[in-house]
């Protein structure tokens, strides 16, 4: 096998109250990737998108990803990699990780799937380290996996699939940037006691209500007293989105990963809908330029879908 | 119906890495609790055990529970309690919580269960407010209601009931006096942010572990990076007590409540047996008094076991 071509969705990460340890995979939107092994150490990335990214393997999310697969095969193999993004770069839904969860499955897919798991999850975490900074695993595990994914621990890893509901996840993308770095920057070192404790309460609550497929109980839970009240302040219409989408029976959602995507999730595809339309509403009337997405939360995590 | 005998079990609050929002109820050790519907508006009662506890209703955490209903009732009817306590006040097993639960069990039994699971748990906080200067429900709940519970909030209360694996529990009381309120003082008021994820992974993952049936998960969860490091201090040989607890097989455990109890979960009886070996001998050697439990986790709760 020499080619594979793979489908990487969109995440949702945090999901309100999960900071850096919760997140979920989308359908919509996902990027397409074709990536080749070659015979020779070394890694071609080229774009068949209009984001002008960086083409240099150091300097690419995926590039990162094969030197580190490549360097681990002892520098015997190399890869070419074709990518066309959908899923728009300081989104809020996971793009580097798509890249990055997409570029490790797919390395793996070519070499006979001889690493597990939590080694694609390694890899692809090399990609979220040169997007953010930050060896974190919150889009690449749902990403890799489907589902709902705990990250219980980085260090060590341990990544917990959690069962859920079948639910419609609402999307939109305000077109305004918040760059991950900052968004981590504005959070405080420190937080009190008193609300450490309402916070894990509510995460307690979030993940019985996934497992026991309890929708009121995800929607009581879906609040966070910690990082939403600083990181809102960055995205512009966001308590009247929050407000609104409740009011049209979503069960609640917030800061998609560090924003500006906000999410909403929703028992049902009409409520998806009106949901989508409240924030239709609210962005046109402010005038930011927005995307908005009505998907579903994806099962399967990246798809292979094409090998040669 | 005008008596009726009521079992009230211990239980153990915090669960490691839940505190103030999990505990579970025991099958040991528990108080029996003799409840008589007055009809002239007056509380009176009986211990007959030696435990000293006071016999002014307003005083004793039955008594203020069993008050509050009498005031909720208009004050029209009253009530006669004979409690026997075998759960030693300040063990950390949840003794308060036996009586106030009991006693706001055994009083709604006697009107006819007239008022909700939540209203119960409110009635019963009074006596919680009585023994430790805070409503808190996370001995109350489980006592009540059986299993393992998880407090997602207080204000507004919601309880969820988590399913867990039938679980041994293994518990030692060493004989010294750890108070409620000075265990909360010594705690800090705030936390480093990236010790509250790590405990918030981990709370994810023991809920996640209990409704899964997985028992690795929870012993991989039951870490406390917040309190236990402060609040173990308190409690001579710890340490060691948990480090060969789970040499010895346990899953894992911590401080019950406040303290100076620990509790260790076990997949059977014979490593929760081995368990209970280990608490033996290194207070033996440590030279403090010690009672010790095997039991295993009580679904039930407060049991009603005689009505004339």
């Amino acid at each position: 096998m020499k080619n594979v071509k793979v489908k990487c969705p969109g995440t949702v990460a945090n999901l309100v109250c999960g900071f850096d340890i919760l997140g979920l995979a989308l359908h919509e939107p996902s990027d397409i990737m074709q990536l080749r092994l070659l015979n020779e150490p070394r890694v071609i990335i080229t774009n068949k998108d209009n984001f002008n990214l960086p083409t240099e393997p150091e300097r690419n999310v995926a590039g990162v990803v094969l030197l580190s697969v490549m360097e681990r095969m002892d520098n015997k193999i190399g890869f070419e990699a074709e990518i066309e993004k959908h899923i728009k770069p300081g989104s809020g839904i996971g793009s580097s990780a798509a890249s990055a969860a997409g570029a490790a499955v797919a390395a793996n897919h070519l070499l006979g799937n001889i690493f597990s798991n939590d080694e694609v999850v390694q890899f692809a975490m090399n990609g979220e380290k040169l997007a953010s900074g930050v060896k974190h695993a919150d889009n690449i595990a749902p990403c890799i996996l489907g589902g709902v994914t705990l990250i219980r621990s980085i260090h060590p890893l341990d990544i917990v699939a959690i069962p859920s509901p079948d639910l419609y996840v609402t999307v939109v993308h305000p077109q305004i940037e918040v760059r991950t770095a900052d968004a981590r920057q504005i959070l405080r070192k420190q937080v009190l006691l008193k609300d450490a404790i309402k916070q894990w309460g509510n995460i307690a609550g979030l993940v019985a209500g996934f497992i026991k497929n309890d929708h009121d109980l995800i929607g009581r839970s879906l609040e966070d007293v910690i990082i939403e009240p600083v990181r809102s302040i960055l995205i512009p219409g966001f308590d009247e989105v929050k407000r609104k989408c409740k009011e049209a029976g979503a069960l609640g959602g917030g800061i998609s990963g560090s924003g500006p995507s906000i999410f909403m999730l929703s028992k049902n595809e009409a409520t998806a809908k009106a949901t989508e339309q409240v924030m239709k509403e609210v962005y046109e009337r402010i005038g930011i330029e927005y995307y908005t997405y009505v998907t579903t939360i994806n099962k399967k995590g990246v798809e292979v879908m094409d090998v040669e």
